[in-house]
C-alpha cells in the first residue's frame, strides 16, 4: 500500500517535472529561437502550462498522498523526493489562486513599464506598478506565514534550506569587510591596462568559446551553445543548453560569460541520470547553483593559472591583440577593480558584493514595510554612495538597472553573493583534496576539478537539504572566511596592500 | 448561464489548443534543435504532456458542458467551436486509456524496429509488431464505432468531413485513369534532360530557397526555415516554422520541398489572429492543408509561368548551370515522368497517387481483415507491378519505405491523394477569378493567389465542415475532375499523347 502511494507520488513528481521543462524549453525556445511575432501565442501556452502546474502541484490527491506516506518506510533519496515536492505544495496550496494569478498578470505589466522607464531614464513611470507588487508580493508572504518576518518568506523561495540569520549575517560581514579594502584599493595604484580591449570578431570568439567549454568537459551531445540578449542556461541532465553573447570589442565578456554558464551547465549535466524528473535527481537551489558557475568564472578562468593554459590559445585566435602579452598582463586586466561602475552586471568580485548589500537591504526594507517605493531611487543612491563611493546620476543607471524587482523576484539577490561565498568554500576543499590542482588547470587538465565537482555535488541532487550539503562537502556551515581569504589574498597581492 | 457555459467551454478548448502548440513545439525542437542524447528527457516530456491532453479532451466536466450547450444559441464560429471539440472529446472518450496507452507503447517500439528492418532490409524483423499495431488499431476502431467498417473509422480519424464513399471513389478514379496515362507515357520518348542536377551548394541553395518563399509571402517576423532530416512545417498563425533538406547534386529537391512546406505555412499563417486557440482559428484537416501545399509545389513551382519568373534568378545564383537553359528545359526537366521509381516521396505527380492507390488498398485490407500482415510484403511487390509496372526487389525499396503504419497511421495515405485532388479543384478556381492569373506568376506577382487563397480558405479556419469549405469556394463537392483534366492537359503536351 506505502509503495503503491510512493509509486502514484513519483509519477505525479515526474509529472511536475515534465512541465518544468517544457516551461523551461517554451522559455529558451523564446530567447533564443522564436520569431518576434510569435510570442502572443507563446504568452498564452506559457499561462496555460503555468496553470495545469499549478493545479497539479495544489491538487487534494497530493494532500491525501502526502498524509499516507510514513517517512519512516523510506530510504535516504525517496524521503528527499517527497520532503521537496511536500515543501512545494504545502506553499502553493497556501496562496489564494486569485492573488497567484494577480500577481503573474502585475509581473507581465510591470516588467513592460519598467523598459519603458528605463528607457526614458524615469523612475516614476514603473513607480505604482512596483507599488503593487511589493504590496501583492507582502500579501503573498502573509498567506503563507503570517507569523513570520515577511522578507524571510520571499527568501525562503529561493533558499529554502539555508538559514535567514546565516545569510544576514554573511551579507553583514561582506558589506563590512569589502568596504574597507574597496577603500584601500581606491588609495592604491589604478590598473589601466586591459589587454581584453580590442577588436574581436564574433565568429573568432564563438570559435574560441567553443573551445573552451570544451575543454571544460562540457559534452556537445547535451548542449548547445547559442547567442541570446543576455546570457543564460536552461535543461536537465540529458539536455542542458547554454548562451553567451558578444561584445567585439571586448573579449573578457563573453568569455566570462560562456564559463559562468557552463559552470551552470557542468553541474545539470552531472546529476545523476536514473533519477531525472525526480527531486534527488534535480539540482539543488540558486545559491549552490552560482556557486558552480562561479567557481569556473572566478576560481578558474581569472586565476593567473587558467591564464597560463588560456593565453597561448588566445594568442593562436588573436595573434596581433596578444602578442606579447604575458600571464601577468592578462591576470592584472581580468580583475581590475573599477570602483566607480555603478553596474552590477559589470562588476569586478569585490565590489559586486556592495551592489548586492545596496539591493538587500533595500528590498527587505520594503517589504518588511519601513520603505516606502516613492522613496527608492534616493535611497538607492545614498547606499550607493556610502558602500560603494558612487552616486548614480539616473535612475537608469540607478534603480532601474535590473528587472528583478518588477518581475516579482524579490529576495533573490542574495542568492547570488551566497554563490559566491560557497564557490570559495567549496574550491578551498576542491583545492585540499585534488593534488596540485593550480598545476593542473596551468595545463588545462580540467577533469579533476569537474570530476569533483561532479562527485561531490552534482551527484548529491537534491538528497541533501543545502547546508547539510555544504557541510558534507566542506565540514562547515556557509560561510564568508573563505571567500574573504581568498579575496584579501588575491587582491592584496594585486593592488599590493594589507588587510 | 448558457454564456458562462460557454465561456468555460472556450478556456478549455484554449488550454487544449495550447497543449498541442506545446506538443508540436516539443517536435520542431526534438528535429530541429535538440542535442542528440536530449531523447530521453523528451521523451518523458511528450508522454506527460499527452496524457495531460488525453484527460483534459476526456474530462467529464467537458461532458457537463457540451450537455449544457445549446447549440441554436451561438453563432456560427462558436457553433463550429463547440463541434470540433465535442468530435474529438466523443472519440477520444470512447478509447479505453489502457488501449490508448498499449497504442502509444507499441507505435514508439514498433518505429524503432522498423528502423533496424529497413537498414537490414528484412521484412520479418517488425512484423510481429506490425501485426500487434494493426490488431490493436482494430480494437480502437472497434472501441469508437463497432458498427462501422473499421478502416473507415480510422479514416475517419484523419477526415472527419469528406466522405468515405467520396473518397473510395476518388482513388478508384485516380486508379483506372492514371494507369492508362502512365502506360501510354511508357510508349511515348523518355525526357531524358535534367538542368536541376549537377553542383548546388547548401549555401547557394538555402539563399534562394529563403528567396523564393519571401516572394510567396512567407512572413519572417512569424517564421523561421531551418534544415532537418525531414521537411516539415509546424505552427500557428503567429508562429509557422518550415524546414528543408538539401542535395547537393539535385536542385529541384529543396526547391520542391521548401516550396511545399511554404504553402502549409501560408495556410496556417493566413488564419485569423483574432480566434487564435480555437478551432474557428484553426486549420482544417490534412487534405485541405496538404491541398495548400501541393498548390504552390504543383500547380505553381511546376508551371511554365513560374518558371519564367524563376529561371534569372536561378542563372543569377547558379550561373554555370543555368547558362543557355531556357523555361522549355526547366518544365519539362521538373516534370518528368519517371516510371521505374519505386519510392512514393521521390514520385513525379501522376505516379504518385499509384503509390498512394498501393497503400490504400493494402492498409484497409489490412484492417478489415481481408489480408494478414505476413502477406503484406508479396501484396505490395504484386500491385506495384500490376499498377506501375515494377517490381521492388528488396523490402526497403518496398513495403518498409514508409514510416506510416508503423507509428500507427493507418488510414492516412489516402489524404495526399486528397490533396492533390482539392488543389487541382481550388486553383481551377482561383484561376476562374483573379484576372491573368499565370501572367502574374510569370512575374513573380504571387500575392493575389495568396490573398485569394488567404480569403477564402484560410480565413476560414474550421467554420466549415470540409466539404462545406470545398463548395463553398467552388461551388461542387470534392472531385477528381479538375486534377484529371489538369493532368491530361499537363502531360498530353509533355509526351504529346492524347487522352
Amino acid at each position: 500500500m506505502a509503495m503503491d502511494n510512493y509509486e502514484d507520488f513519483e509519477d505525479r513528481a515526474r509529472t511536475l517535472h515534465g512541465l518544468g521543462d517544457v516551461k523551461e524549453l517554451l522559455h529558451w525556445d523564446q530567447q533564443v529561437m522564436m520569431p518576434e511575432k510569435g510570442i502572443k501565442a507563446r504568452s498564452m501556452q506559457n499561462s496555460k502550462i503555468a496553470k495545469i502546474y499549478h493545479q497539479k502541484i495544489t491538487s487534494d490527491v497530493l494532500s491525501n498522498l502526502f498524509q499516507e506516506l510514513d517517512l519512516n518506510e523510506f530510504d535516504l533519496d525517496e524521503r528527499a523526493n517527497i520532503r521537496e515536492v511536500r515543501r512545494e505544495h504545502d506553499r502553493a496550496s497556501k496562496v489564494p489562486e486569485e492573488l497567484q494569478e494577480k500577481l503573474s498578470k502585475k509581473q507581465s505589466t510591470a516588467v513592460n513599464r519598467w523598459e519603458e522607464a528605463r528607457e526614458q531614464d524615469d523612475f516614476s513611470l514603473v513607480e505604482d506598478e512596483l507599488k503593487e507588487i511589493v504590496e501583492l508580493k507582502r500579501r503573498y508572504a502573509k498567506s503563507i506565514d503570517s507569523d513570520k518576518e515577511p522578507y524571510r518568506v520571499l527568501f525562503e523561495d529561493y533558499e529554502p534550506y539555508i538559514s535567514y540569520e546565516r545569510m544576514e549575517k554573511i551579507l553583514d560581514r561582506l558589506k563590512q569587510s569589502l568596504t574597507k579594502i574597496v577603500d584601500k584599493i581606491g588609495d592604491a595604484d589604478d590598473i589601466d591596462q586591459n589587454v581584453f580591449e580590442g577588436e574581436f570578431p564574433e565568429e573568432k570568439q564563438m570559435s574560441i568559446s567553443r573551445e573552451i567549454v570544451g575543454q571544460m568537459g562540457y559534452d556537445w551531445s547535451r548542449g548547445r551553445l547559442d547567442v541570446s540578449e543576455h546570457p543564460f542556461t536552461l535543461g536537465n541532465q540529458f539536455d542542458c543548453r547554454i548562451t553567451t553573447r558578444f561584445d567585439e570589442e571586448n573579449l573578457a565578456e563573453s568569455l566570462g560569460a560562456t564559463i559562468h554558464e557552463c559552470g551552470h551547465a557542468l553541474y545539470e549535466l552531472g546529476l545523476p541520470q536514473d533519477l531525472y524528473g525526480l527531486p534527488a535527481g534535480s539540482s539543488r537551489d540558486l545559491s549552490i547553483h552560482e556557486s558552480q558557475s562561479r567557481m569556473w568564472e572566478n576560481h578558474v578562468f581569472k586565476s593567473k593559472s587558467f591564464l597560463k593554459y588560456l593565453l597561448p590559445e588566445l594568442r593562436d585566435t588573436f595573434t596581433d591583440q596578444f602578442e606579447g602579452v604575458n600571464v601577468e598582463d592578462a591576470y592584472r586586466s581580468l580583475n581590475r577593480v573599477d570602483s566607480d561602475n555603478l553596474i552590477r552586471i559589470n562588476a569586478d568580485e569585490i565590489t559586486y558584493h556592495l551592489h548586492i548589500v545596496v539591493r538587500f537591504e533595500l528590498e527587505r526594507a520594503l517589504i518588511n514595510g519601513e520603505l516606502e517605493v516613492g522613496e527608492l531611487p534616493s535611497a538607492w543612491n545614498d547606499k550607493y554612495e556610502e558602500y560603494l563611493g558612487v552616486r548614480p546620476d539616473s535612475d537608469s543607471e540607478g534603480v532601474l538597472q535590473d528587472i528583478h524587482w518588477y518581475q516579482g523576484s524579490i529576495g533573490y539577490f542574495p542568492t547570488y553573493s551566497l554563490g559566491s561565498v560557497l564557490s570559495a568554500q567549496f574550491y578551498s576543499k576542491a583545492d585540499e583534496e585534488i593534488d596540485n590542482l593550480e598545476e593542473k588547470i596551468a595545463s588545462g587538465e580540467l577533469q579533476s576539478l569537474r570530476d569533483w565537482l561532479k562527485e561531490n555535488i552534482h551527484q548529491k541532487g537534491c538528497l541533501y537539504r543545502t547546508e547539510e550539503l555544504v557541510e558534507n562537502v566542506t565540514g562547515e556551515k556557509p560561510t564568508a572566511d573563505f571567500f574573504l581569504d581568498y579575496i584579501e589574498r588575491k587582491f592584496g597581492d594585486l593592488y599590493n596592500i594589507e588587510s
